[in-house]
């Protein structure tokens, strides 16, 4: 454990990047709202009904979603019908494609099914499984016990 | 959009690895004791403050995750005192380190107080910062846009 860790008493996390990820998107039905965007799903009975939630909890969702910036609403017109609107991953919301990615990849390694995951991710240019990982900047895989944690510059001082 | 992806009526996911993880790990107080975990924190008491949340809540989480293999009680003596029991990460918590790492990096570059972030990991062994990527098994990063979707071997058809 390095310095800041051992003078963990002294900072707040009130400040917490993991925190305000999960202020945004905690719930589970959020997270999975956002698994089926990934997925391709659009349109609001479709997120309904894939996801298992009632319209209200959908609709409360994708309005967090939306006022996040993480989802965008998108006017589109079936024939014959009135406008609608679909909901489509932002630039903010593709990049949380590691997350996503990330709790599948636990769950298919830890918490599968004994038959298997359900759903393979592949790269559709070269057919290889799609994985998360943890990398440096310098392109260094990093296992969990090679990391040293350092202040950052909205570190705020215990109250 | 693929296949399966055109066939999204007719699979169910109810075996979904994203769902099953959050079931484990997917309440906020659960994912902030393994941020604490993973900053090297291990006693109750020191959860409990850290996370900010009460004692019978620390317990609950506590207990959640030791029963799911991702935490483990380790006895422990401080000189004078009765035996207690310390909480570490098994290797199957270890294993949630890029979950942990892709939930921060999105709160650093899309949530983050304006100051910055309060904490930054970096690779011990080079001083670069640390982060989460999506790359295939042979090595490719992969975008979003760029995966493909394939039944695996735990798909189950809807009901």
């Amino acid at each position: 454990m390095n310095e800041l860790m051992e003078d963990r008493e002294h900072w707040s996390t009130a400040n917490c990047s993991i925190a305000r990820t999960l202020d945004i998107i905690g719930t589970r039905a959020a997270t999975l709202i956002l698994r089926e965007a990934f997925f391709g799903t659009r349109r609001f009975d479709d997120f309904a009904r894939l996801v298992g939630i009632s319209e209200p909890a959908t609709a409360a969702r994708l309005k967090e979603l939306t006022l996040a910036g993480v989802l965008e609403r998108v006017p589109y017109q079936d024939p014959g019908q009135r406008t609608r609107f679909e909901y489509r991953l932002t630039a903010k919301g593709l990049a949380l494609q590691p997350v996503i990615t990330a709790l599948r990849q636990w769950g298919d390694e830890w918490a599968a099914d004994p038959a298997g995951p359900a759903v393979q991710v592949l790269h559709r240019d070269c057919g290889a499984p799609v994985r998360a990982c943890v990398r440096c900047a310098a392109g260094h895989d990093v296992p969990a016990g090679e990391v040293v944690f350092e202040a950052g510059p909205g570190l705020i001082a215990a109250s």
